[in-house]
C-alpha cells in the first residue's frame, strides 16, 4: 500500500488553478507569489504540506480570513473530525489513514479542508499524501472535477480518504482471519498480545470513522451556499460508505471478541489434557507402588514372600490392575 | 432448498411485457432487440443475469439513463442494501440468500432493482435465482401482479427474497438446537468451532437484514410517484417481516451465547471430575504407601517387625484407612 | 392454573349479542345461522375456536370483508403481536400464555381480535381459553362491558391476557428463587440446564411482551373512530402493565445471570477444595515417604540403622513434620 | 435511621387544615367527622394510615370522587411509581424506602398522593412514616408550605421521600466499600452471597427510582392547573436529584461488578498458590524418592551399596537436587 | 501539575472590575467594601474563596438576589454539574479537577459560576484554583476577555476547567500504558488493585464530564440575553472538547477492560505452566519409582535379583523410559 511516487517533490505550497477549459499548476515559495497566481474567477486548490514554516501558514490563514477557532482546529493535530460552517468558509477536518510498510504501523494524518465557492485549501501534516490519483484526474479536461463546483472537488478528496479506510479494514480482516486459522489449527502459537494489537488498530479506526460519519451527515444537512445540488448523490454515497465501514468495523470487533474466547477456551482445554495425563499416570501407578511397597516391608512373618509364584502373581496383579484402569479411562473418553 | 428447475435456460437478457390482459415473454440477445420489444404502455420486467457481457450492461444503463451513482451501486457487488430515489428511477439494492447443498455454504447474491411507472429492471449476479414462483404467478391473468402497479411487482420480488431469510434462519435454528442437545446429552463431542460457524452465518444474515429493514422503512416513507397507495399494506407487512427476522436473529444469537457458556461450564465440570479422581486415589494411597515405606526401613531395632500379627495388622490398618477415606469422600459427594 | 370448566362445550362458533339491556348467547354451526343472529344495532362478540373447518373461517372473513393482509396475519400463527388499523376494522394480534400442568410446558396461543363499532371477532387456535371470567361478567347487566363501547370489551380481553403474563412471571420468579436457595445452600444438586430452562421461558415471554407493549402504545396513539375516550384511562393502565411486566422480566433475567455466575463460582470453589485436600495430603506424606525410602536403602554403611533409638527417632521426626505442615496449612486457612 | 417518635399516635385518619394565617390538626375517627372538619377555602392535608378499615377507605375515595382506575392504583400495593392527571385530581404513586434496624431489611412502602387546588390526600400502608419533619415545618406560620400552593406541599412530601433514597444509597455505598476493603486485604472471608445481597438492594432501588424520575419528569411537563409556576424550580431540583441518584446507583452497580471480578480473581489466585505448593513439594521429593527406591532394590550385584561413602554421597546428592530445584522455583518467582 | 504560585495570597473576596479601557483589582474584606467598588457599567468578576465566613456568603447571595434553589446548588458541594437559567442570573455548576502531587490523589472541587450582563461571580471551595492564567490574560488590554461580553469570560473559565480534564486523562492514559507494558513483559508484578485504582479515577471523571457535556449543550441551546452571538463558535468548540474527552475516556475504559482480561489470562497461563511442570516430573518418576519398588520387594523367588546385569539393566530401563517420556512431552510442546 505504498503510494511512494517519484513525483512527490516539493509541495510545501502547491497551487492548482482550474476551470472547465483551464488548468495550471504551480509550486510556490512565498505568500506574495500565491497572491499573484490566484485567479478570482477560476477554481483554485491550494495544498499546504510540511507546516514547518509556520509564518507562511499564519499569513495564509490571515490572508483568507480564517476564523481563529478554525485556525486552532487546523493547527491542533488532535482535532476530532468534523464539519463546521464559518461564514466565509466551510471547514472540514478529517483523518487520513495509511500504512507505510505493514499494518502494525498505521499512520494517522490530519487533513483539514477549508473551501468556499472558488477556493479549496488543504492543510496536511507532511508532504506524503494519497491524493496523486486526484492530481492526475484533475488534468483531464472532461472530468467532473473540472466541470462541477468546488464541493465536488472536496467530495473527491474525502472519498479518497474514506476509500483508504476500506483498504485498511480489509488488511486487518485478513490478519484476523489468519489469527483465527492459526488458533483453530493450533499449528502456530498465538499470543494474546497478537490479538490485542489488532483490537487497538480497530479502536483507532473507530475513533476516527464515527466522527467522520457525523461530518458527512452534517454535510448532507448543510444549507450553505457552497454546497451544490449536483453533488448531493455523491455525498449520499459517501455517507453510505461511512455506515458500511462502521458496520464492517463492528463485525471485526466481534470477531476479535470471539478470537479471545477461543484463545481462553484453548488454554482451558490444554489444561484439561495436562490434568488428564497426570491423573491417568498417577492413578494407575500409585496403587501399584503401594502394593510393591507392601511386599518391600520387612515383617518377619509374611507368608506370601515364601510362595513360589508370589512374585509372578504380583506382576499378574500389576498388569490386570493397569489394564482395568486403562479401560476405565478409555470408557470415560479421557484419551 | 434447491430451486433448480429445468426451465432455468438462458436468461442473460429476459423480458416480460405484461398488463391486465396482456402477457409476453422474450429471451433477448441484443440491446437492439430489447428496444424493439419494449412496450411504452404496458409494464415491463427486464431481468439481467450473468453480467459477463459488460457492454450490454453498460448500454442498458445508458439507454435507461441510470444515474452514474446508481450504476456504481449496481456494479459494486459489496453494496449495502438500500433504497434510493433517483428522479427517473427508484433503486433498490438487496441481498438474496440461498443455500445450494447445506447451510454451511450460505450463498449471498446481490439483486438490484430499478423501477419506475412502467419498467422493472432486476440485475443479478448469476443465472440462478429464487424468482421462479413469480414467473409462474405472472402468467396468471387474475393475479394482483397483472392488475396492480409496478411497485406491487417489486414488493413480490422483495417478499420472495425476505421469505428466504426465514427459511435460512429456521435451518440455523434447527442446527443450534441439535448442538444444544448434543452438548447437554454429552453424547457427541462438540467443538467450539461448530458453534462459532453458526455464529458467523448469523452475523452474515444480520449484516444484510438490518439495512434491509431500513430499505423497507424508506419505502414506507417514500413520497415518490412510483409508490402507490394500494401497495402500502403489503409493504407494511414486509416491514413487520424484517422486524420479526431481526428479533428471531437476536434470539438465535442469545442461544449461541448460552451454548458457549454451557460448553465452557462443561470443560470446568470435566476438569473437576478429573481432579476428584486424582485426589481420591492419591489421598487414599499416599498415606498407605508411607506406612508400607516405614516397615520397609532397615533399622535394626524395629519391634513391630518381629510381631507375629504385624503383617496382618498392617493390612487391617490399610483397609480401615481406605474405608474411612472412601466414606469421607462419599459424604462430601465427590463420587 | 387450570381453567378447565365443565361449561367449555362446543365453541367452534360462539356468538354473544349484547347491549345495555340486552344479552343473548348462541352456539352456531353455519355461516347462514350467523348471518341470521347478528344484530346491526347491538354489540356482537363472535368467538371462533378450533379452526379445523377452514371453509367457515374463509367465509366469515369474506363476509366481514377482512383485508387479505389481515387475513394472512390471522391465519399465520407465527404472527408477531401488533395493532393495525384497516378501514373497516382494527386488527389486534396477541399471544395468550397459559400453563396446563406445570410451568415447563408454557403454552402460547395466538389470539387475533378484529373489531369495529358493533362487532368484535376473536380468532383462537383451539377451544381452550382464559376468557371464562369475561363470559360471566358479560351476563351482569350493570357491568361496564355492557354499557361502554366495543373497545372497552377489547380492553377486557387484552387485560385478561396480559394479567396472565404476571401470573406466569410470578411462577418463574418462584422457581428462580428456589434455584437460588438450592444453589446457595448447596443441599440439592443444580444442573446448569435447570437454570437455562427458566431463561428460555423468560425469552419466550420477552419475545411476546415487547411487541405487546408496542401494540398498546399504538392503541393509545390511534385516531380511529372505534377508539373511545372513556376507554383511555383503562388503556393507559394496560400500557403501564406491559411496562411493569417488561421491568420484572428484565429483573428476572438479571437474576438468572447472577445464578449462572454463582453456579460457576461454586464449581471453582469446589475445585479449590479438591485441590487443597490433595495438596495437604500429598505435601505432608510425600516428604515422609522419602525419608522412609532413605532408611529402606540397602547401603552397607548406614550408621543410623544401627542406632537403638533410630526407629523411634524417625517416628518422632515423622510426627513433628506432619504437625508443622498441618499448622502451616491451618494458618493459611486451607482447612 | 429510625424516626420513631413518641408522637406517632393514632393516625388512621389525620387531618391538617392550614393557610397563611391558619393551622388546625385533627385525629378523626369517622367519615362524618371528616366532612365536618374540611374547610373549602383553606388547604387540607388528609393522611390515611393503617388501611385496616377498608370501609372508610372506600367511603373517602367515593366522597372525593376518585376515578376507579386511580382507586385501583392506590389499592394495589405493587403499583409502579407514576403521575397521572385525572380531571379532578393529580395522582402520584411513590415508594417510600426506609430501614428499621439495618440495611439488609430495606422496607418499601407505597405512598399514594392525590391532590387538587385545596386538598392533599396521602395514602400509606402503615402508621410509620418519615414525614414528621414536614408536620413540624407545617406549624411554622412563615414557612413556604403555608404560603405557596398545594403542589409545593406535595413537592416537600416527594422531596422527603427522595432524600431518603440518598441516605439508603449512602449506607449501601459504605457497605460496598467495606466489602471492597475486606476483599482486597483478605483479612475477613467474604462470601459471594454477601456481595449479591447488596446487588439485590440496589436492584430494588433501581426498580423504584427509574419510574420516580419519569414521575417527576411528567410533573415538569404537566399543564394541569394544580401545578403552579412558583413550584417549578423546586420540581426541577427534584428532577436533578432523581438523575443524580440514578447515576450514583449505576456507579454502585459497577462497583459491585468489579467486586465480583476481584472475588473471582482471588479464587484463581488462591488456587494458583495451592497448585504451586503441591508442585514444589512434589517435584522436589518425587525424584528423590525414586533414587531412595533405587537403592532399596534387592539386586545382588549393586556395587554402590558396598561403597563406604555411598550413603553419604546419596545424601549429598539429595541435598544438591533439592537446592537446585528450590533455586529454579525461586527464579520462576513461584514463592 | 502544581500551579502553586506565590501570588496565591488572600482571595477570600477578590474583585476585578474591567472593560475595554479599564482594569482594577481589589482584595476585599467586607460586603460594604464590595458594594462600594462594584461599577454598574463595567464588567465585574467577583471570586469567592474559602467559604469559612458563611455570613459574607449569605449576604452576597442576598445582595445579588440569588434564588434560594440556586443558593442551595452552590452551597451543596455534591451538586451535579449543570446550567440553569434563573431570571436575573445564569447559574453554572462545574467540577474543577486537579492533582496536587500524584494522580492517585485526584482532587475534585466544585466551582459555581453565576453571571449576568455585568457581573460574574465564581464560588470556590478553597483558595487554590487553576485560574491564574486567566488573571494574567485579563490584564492584557487587547485580549478578547476585555472586549467581548461576560459570557466570553465565563467561557474562558470553563475552557480552563475542561482543558484540565484532558491533562488528567493524559496522565491516566500514561499510567495505563505503563501497566500494559508491565503486564505484557511480566517483569513487574501487577496487582489487580493497581488496575482498579485507575478504573475508579476514570469513573470519577466520567461522573463529572457527562453532565458537563449536558451543561455546554444547554448553553448552546440557551436563548438567554446573557448569551451573545460572538461567543457561539467558542462554546461550540467547548462542546466538541467535552465530546472528545468522553470518547477518550471510553477508550481508556476499554483499555482497562482489556488489561483485566490479560491479567486473568496470565493467571491461567501461569497455572498451566505450574501444572505442566508437576505433570512432567510426576509422570516421569512415578512409573520409575514403581519399578524400583518392585525390585525392593522381598519375595524369596525373584530371578532378576540374581542376574549379574539386573541392576545395570534396570538403570538402562529407567533412562530409556525417561527419555521416551521427555520426547513425548517435547512433541506435545509442553516445554
Ligand atoms: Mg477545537
Ligand atoms: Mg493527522
Ligand atoms: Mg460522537
Ligand atoms: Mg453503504
Ligand atoms: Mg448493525
Ligand atoms: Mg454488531
Ligand atoms: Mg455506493
Ligand atoms: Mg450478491
Ligand atoms: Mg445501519
Ligand atoms: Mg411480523
Ligand atoms: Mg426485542
Ligand atoms: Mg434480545
Ligand atoms: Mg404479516
Ligand atoms: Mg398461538
Ligand atoms: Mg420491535
Ligand atoms: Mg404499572
Ligand atoms: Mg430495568
Ligand atoms: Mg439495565
Ligand atoms: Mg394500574
Ligand atoms: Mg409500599
Ligand atoms: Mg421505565
Ligand atoms: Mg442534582
Ligand atoms: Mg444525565
Ligand atoms: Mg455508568
Ligand atoms: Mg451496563
Ligand atoms: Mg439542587
Ligand atoms: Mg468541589
Ligand atoms: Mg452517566
Ligand atoms: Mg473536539
Ligand atoms: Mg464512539
Ligand atoms: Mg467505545
Amino acid at each position: 500500500m505504498n503510494f511512494n511516487s517519484a513525483s512527490n517533490t516539493d509541495r510545501s505550497l502547491e497551487l492548482y488553478v482550474f476551470g472547465e477549459n483551464h488548468f495550471e499548476k504551480f509550486h510556490l515559495r512565498s505568500i506574495a507569489e500565491l497572491k499573484e497566481k490566484l485567479h478570482p474567477e477560476k477554481k483554485c486548490w491550494l495544498n499546504i504540506h510540511k507546516r514547518n514554516d509556520s509564518t507562511i501558514f499564519h499569513e495564509i490563514c490571515q490572508h483568507f480570513e480564517i476564523h481563529p477557532v478554525a485556525f486552532d482546529d487546523i493547527d491542533n493535530l488532535q482535532q476530532r473530525p468534523k464539519l463546521e460552517d464559518f461564514d466565509n468558509f466551510i471547514l472540514i477536518v478529517s483523518k487520513m489513514l495509511y500504512t507505510r510498510s505493514d499494518i502494525d504501523q498505521l499512520e494517522v494524518e490530519q487533513v483539514s479542508i477549508a473551501f468556499n465557492k472558488h477556493l479549496i485549501i488543504t492543510f496536511q501534516e507532511n508532504e506524503y499524501d494519497i491524493f496523486d490519483p486526484i492530481r492526475i484526474r484533475l488534468e483531464n479536461p472532461n472530468g467532473k472535477m473540472r466541470k462541477l463546483a468546488t464541493d465536488y472537488f472536496v467530495y473527491t478528496l474525502l472519498d479518497t480518504i474514506i476509500d483508504q479506510y476500506y483498504i485498511i479494514l480489509e488488511l486487518i480482516s485478513d490478519q484476523i482471519e489468519k489469527l483465527e486459522d492459526d488458533i483453530i489449527s493450533q499449528d502456530k502459537k498465538i499470543e494474546l498480545a497478537d490479538i490485542y494489537r489488532q483490537r487497538k488498530t480497530l479502536q483507532e479506526i473507530k475513533k476516527n470513522i464515527w466522527p467522520t460519519r457525523e461530518l458527512v451527515s452534517a454535510w448532507r444537512k448543510s444549507d450553505s451556499s457552497f454546497v451544490t445540488k449536483k453533488t448531493t448523490p455523491f455525498v449520499n454515497d459517501l455517507y453510505e460508505n461511512t455506515v458500511e465501514i462502521i458496520e464492517n468495523l463492528e463485525m471485526q470487533r466481534e470477531s476479535i471478541t470471539t478470537l479471545v474466547e477461543i484463545f481462553m477456551t484453548n488454554i482451558s482445554l490444554k489444561q484439561n489434557e495436562v490434568m488428564k495425563t497426570l491423573t491417568i499416570i498417577a492413578t494407575i501407578f500409585i496403587p501399584l507402588t503401594f502394593i510393591a511397597g507392601v511386599y518391600g516391608m520387612n515383617f518377619e512373618y509374611m507368608p506370601e514372600l515364601g510362595w513360589k509364584y508370589g512374585y509372578v502373581t504380583s506382576w499378574i496383579f500389576f498388569i490386570i490392575v493397569s489394564l482395568v484402569m486403562a479401560i476405565y479411562f478409555k470408557r470415560k473418553k479421557w484419551f
